[in-house]
């Protein structure tokens, strides 16, 4: 694992349903451009107000993916 | 939405369910006496631990919200 | 409560369910040999990503317990 | 001065004009209703864009007042 | 304790004598006004300078109450 | 708005004339290439001194910008 | 004192009397299991409110000791 | 440049018309005494409130500049 | 050099020889693909421990480069 | 007061009395040379340990005076 | 890897050598006593200076252990 | 050692070789001109690239020496 060459990337997921979900979609949807995906870091957690409920939630993560040898 | 001005409180909220519970109860109490609540971010996750389990969950948010124009 | 000197751990739990369960894991085992434990506090939350998905959870709690008299 | 006790409540303001304008803004907006502001610090400068454009600032300080004697 | 809703407010003591009575300042001036205060937090300490010498200290801190069930 | 994953770049424009007009020049040259940019954050403020004046000003931004559905 | 290898340990103190005396508390009472104690610092200064006013003081402190040779 | 050495001080400067011009002001006035000044990174930006309306701005930077060669 | 605007990307670079050369390795694989690379700065330096012993060492660094002009 | 510039320097005093007493020795001997300081803010607290006892304090404050007009 | 719930430790290790010498110092003494080390993390740099020359290094890290099932 | 008053101040050292040297290069600049130095932290570590490469390390030390009895 040490030669590899790490590169991170920092996105805002979000969800109606919890913070977990806000960052498997994050993920997930990371996913469908970026590969070779190994963690992930939460960075901050925040979410929307609307008449005084939790409407939806929103999670940054830093995600850390290998770069491949060249 | 540029012509507001917000203020922010802190509130801690509890709960013997989960994190996002927790918050859902700050939330939602502090509904009862401020209106125009726009967002939250969590600056803190802590919790009680009683017999070697966790007994509650505590979290606190810093809330925004709308200054009505007067 | 006040007479009691307290020390702290740092611990990192891990689970593919949840972050909540993660740090009720890292709660329970520390359990086995700690006692008196009265309180957590998140420190990090962080996973890992197989096949562009969460695989698991892992939070870092500090724990705080009660030294017994001597 | 030094027997005064001071609170500190924290204001986002915004402007299509600067920053120092959305610092004023709220600082004006709350003279309506708190009396004594002697200070504010700067903990975060953010702005909305709109169509590849700063399209208004948003900035949020801390303001520190005097409480009167009771 | 764990079905409560605590709010934070931020205050700044000051006093000529010692850090720990500008603190004590804060807190009773703050119990004028506000019940069921809980815990502190200091958030950071100052002071003024006269002649070269400590003519008052300043201390700055995060107080937390229970919101009264509604 | 709670559907959309967004990611975050950092940036750092600077300009001989204000704090303002670095942040200005460095999302208007990042929106050559990136679309959809929602806000920015300001992370850094530093700046270049020429005989003992201001040269240039340096603002390092953090952009966040929505990611389009695939 | 170059040789040497430090171990640190976190630990919080209380008291009715002082910051102070809250630290000594600490100091003093780690003092019966670890040996070599050589140096502390301080991490977090709260406090408990009973009445509205300071009940007890709750210091904070890392303390590092020197590792024996083996 | 690799070769140099560069020492750091810390000014405050305050201006009644902006942000900006308050840093000018540290800069030029430091530039009486200091020489070779490289770059500064503004740490806290503050201002004083008089009548609800923000009196002066204070910003304080942190400045580098070139030891001589000796 | 004022007229420029950098971005930044963050890396990990890993080797089994020292701190520096894992800084060196981010820097030479980066190059591959990024062009005008102008300054870095260390963000986290970790390593892996196998066996008693570092098996290699990580750092974690913040790369700026020039963007072109278009 | 806003046409002044303002110069820090840092500072760690000791004393085997107490926190406040290590911050009064190290204003004052800072006045012997230094004119015109206003304030000042800890930045550190620490102290060292003999024999299981706190034996001295050393306290780290940061000291903000005029700079003379030239 | 997912099952496992690790502990922290704070170690510093000095050296006359290298900053690298100093983390490696601190590792091999700790694995005298702790098994199953698998990372660290650097906290803090420092070291002493005698007739103005480094005469040894201090590097505080922070050491990951696996805790065995019980 | 607990009667003395140390002062702080901050140096970047520069080197094409190490790290490690071009903290050695900044304490035996500084103490050219002064004396009693006694201990530093690394608070910066930075580098410049140069076609694709390191081309030279920059690394910031806070460092405390010893005011003399006047």
């Amino acid at each position: 694992m040490s030669s590899h060459v790490y590169k991170h990337i920092e996105l805002t997921g979000s969800s109606t349903e919890s913070i977990d979900d806000a960052i498997k979609k994050a993920v997930e949807r990371a996913a469908l451009t970026v590969h070779n995906m190994r963690w992930f870091e939460v960075t901050e957690t925040r979410g929307h107000i609307e008449n005084g409920k939790v409407s939806h939630w929103q999670v940054t993560i830093k995600v850390g993916f290998t770069l491949d040898e060249v």
